[in-house]
């Protein structure tokens, strides 16, 4: 299939230039500026297959939701404001439990991601105990279905809830974890052989869940899996100061200097979160060429804080931007997580020279999203040759008018039914708003009928856990 | 006009529960619920007037965008990241100059408030240069064209802009303002008379833009003219670090102090931004019932930091929400204000029980917003006598799927098409998600024509400022 893009606004150095942008398969086969000087109207050609009409609006490299736990959709809106340690016991509670509402949710976050400009997802995925195979099965199977780029990294852990609290000074007992650090690796090779398969979008990543629950042994598994197969390298990363509590009592020394010296840190790693870094862990991001995927709506809901991002700028580590999980956001809108991350930041540094442009906010959305997933080759960027993962945006919608610097409008207003079409690999898989390949409207009647409206729901495992966490974090009893 | 709004879901002290709402005329007459156990079905009535299926959707009294200047709409999008004293310096470098505009973006800023749950607008609206009462009349024609209920603040000075930066230690010639304190004062009682009809859904309020661009002497006058006209009253108060050392250099003391000392102050007082406050401060606000209102996303955008609002919650000082002008936010989003200004301060305080839920949340952006316009006997609440501004959701909208909890999935979620209909003093202005009384489509057009893409515009203002700003501020040059 090819398309041609007619009259389309695209950005270049100094500004705009409408344009002729012609996808051929799954490839950006050309593109010919049609008002610059330097390109006479002659050079515009016959365009070929499907012509979509470009004019007043904005063609743009696809983003990347670099981090999300599709699953979670089923629970946003109702976990009370608490910190991670806690929310998540909560959220560990009323976990889904059926392959098929894995299925459905990841639909679901895919729908929003490719709605609100992105066209690839890293689903750091939660696996249903006991069926952790069929839950990766029906998460690959929904974005095979919907056609969205994927990027699914099977969240393991070998350590129970509870060692994911500093102990302070009372020494506690901790339940084992429901299945072995070998029966972990053992599943994971096998994820990886079933599904890891890169020209048919799929990609499998390594991702243990971070520091705080996962053992040298299950770190060290991954890296061998990750070598052996070529995959990507994922997981959280300081995201609490509970976490940066744990790291010292753990190893004596900073997170970010074990994930260096097991060997975890590299260029095809990222790390969601990075909130509770010192100046000695950013030299190490920079030095390893690790990426930071910033979450920065999970990130104040859950009170972790505000990961210094301008810091990782000025070192030179490469920086991208992530919805994480929907009970923690609760959204899965980019465009939302793309704002928030660009101006939080300009509270962290009175000098706004630093401040992050919306132009280097597009970049880090696209290029860096890339970058963490070691596909700089191939995507993210306008560019001939790399894959058509591209979004078009109606410049008309009454939220970008009137009309001033469509990237401005983009990055710093609120886009509201701004999408027109969006292709991935050179399919095109949103078109006048909607997605193509599923019934939009069959996924909410699913979505409905499967939740009930519910307020005061109380979880057995905050209970558990509160008076502890409030002791170590000297919070009042 | 009569509306019956059957079996819609309304919240209550323990949950939800189904009702049938009834509007007679411009005030909600009956509330039946139709589920409680205390309500058997035959309590409800035949519906009168116009039925409305409330089914699988959601009632909330309508929320106050306590605070915006309409007219920065057309510059969304296109000043780059600076603060406030640089920012408002391109802002006026650029500033519309036609009534006609003036009026189609006090639509536009109506139309995105009334789609995001908002019913009322506070317009700190800034004057054309000679067209005053010609401005204020462009307003007042589209709020009560669309509908909407309107609190119309003329933005008065008698100091010229670069009065607004501390003087350091270089004592700086400024220039004088193009009006006088007795001529503006004069306009204003010109403005009050013409133009003040709470009973026809506007109010005029007083409003000067705050100490930093006012004499002593304005701010008495718009004393005098509060109490003549009954007016509320409206300001900017400490945004920045730079407003607090320029209230020690102006007065030696604190603005609040000052604002206290001549007695501005009172429960009709509605305050902007108050970033900059300290204990003392915030134990007058308290004292003065004077209300804040919080813009979490130009405070952001700006850099001028995040407001103590945890704090003004513990002292007793009423909250409310405001989008702030759309030229440092870039948007009119009430629910976005909401979300980010719940969320931002869970990382201002390490105990989640200070944190902000969201049935507090939608209690500050109604009643707050009303008893900051001394209008909390009329507006605010969904009981039986108050005016009937109201906002009907659609809870099968995909932004709030699964069904969770509905106002957590309002208010933490990044609701989307999810406004199908709203009352304001009991007319539907919204219905099927457009608004009724204007065409919406016109509106962009217009938008559309009077506009042009644009990069890289310079400002003549902040090169002129720019210097001496980064001086003061102790940034290197």
């Amino acid at each position: 299939m090819s398309y041609t893009i007619e009259q389309v606004l695209i950005p270049v150095e100094s500004g705009y230039t409408t344009a002729q942008v012609q996808i051929e398969g799954d490839t950006i086969a050309e593109i010919i500026p049609t008002t610059s000087l330097n390109a006479p109207p002659n050079l515009v050609k016959e365009g070929e297959g499907t012509t979509v009409n470009g004019e007043n609006k904005l063609l743009l490299p696809g983003f990347v939701n670099a981090h999300t736990h599709s699953s979670e959709m089923w629970q946003r809106g109702i976990i009370p404001p608490l910190p991670l340690e806690l929310w998540i016991a909560e959220l560990y509670d009323f976990t889904p439990l059926e392959p098929e509402q894995v299925y459905l949710s990841a639909l679901g976050t895919a729908v929003e991601t490719l709605l609100s400009g992105g066209t690839s997802v890293v689903d750091h995925l939660v696996l249903i105990p006991g069926q952790e195979i069929e839950t990766v099965a029906a998460a690959v199977r929904a974005y095979q279905e919907i056609g969205i780029r994927a990027f699914v990294g099977p969240l393991i852990q070998d350590e129970s809830l509870s060692e994911g609290i500093p102990d302070g000074n009372a020494k506690r007992e901790h339940e084992n974890y429901i299945r072995s650090t070998e029966e972990t690796l053992a599943l994971m090779r096998e994820v990886v052989e079933k599904f890891h398969k890169p020209e048919a979008g799929v990609n499998i990543l390594v991702a243990p869940t971070g520091i705080q629950l996962c053992s040298d042994a299950l770190f060290e598994g991954c890296i061998e899996l990750s070598d052996r197969y070529n995959l990507c390298r994922h997981a959280h990363l300081l995201e609490t100061k509970a976490q940066k509590l744990l790291a010292k009592e753990k190893y004596g020394y900073s997170a970010v200097e074990y994930l260096k010296r097991i060997g975890y840190l590299s260029d095809r790693t990222s790390l969601a979160h990075c909130v509770w870094l010192d100046d000695a862990d950013i030299a190490i991001l920079a030095e390893t060429r690790a990426t930071v995927v910033h979450n920065p709506l999970s990130n104040l809901r859950l009170g972790s804080g505000i990961a210094p991002i301008l810091k990782y700028r000025q070192a030179g580590v490469n920086v991208t931007f992530g919805c994480d999980g929907a009970a923690s956001n609760d959204s899965q809108d980019l465009l939302e997580a793309i704002k928030m991350g660009s101006l939080l930041h300009n509270i962290t540094d009175l000098d706004y020279r630093h401040w992050i442009t919306p132009r280097q906010a597009v970049k880090m959305a696209s290029l860096g999203g890339a970058k963490g997933l070691n596909v700089a080759d191939e995507l993210g960027s306008l560019t001939v040759g790399k894959k058509a993962d591209l979004v078009l945006y109606d410049l008309t919608s009454l939220s970008l008018l009137p009309r001033t610097d469509p990237i401005g409008l983009l990055v710093m207003g609120r886009p509201t039914n701004a999408i027109d079409s969006v292709w991935v690999n050179g399919e095109r898989v949103v078109a006048d708003g909607k997605v193509t390949r599923i019934d939009g409207d069959e996924l909410r009647k699913e979505l409905f009928e499967r939740s009930q409206w519910t307020v005061n729901r109380q979880s057995e495992m905050v209970r558990k856990l509160e008076a502890h966490y409030r002791q170590v974090m000297e919070l009042p009893e």
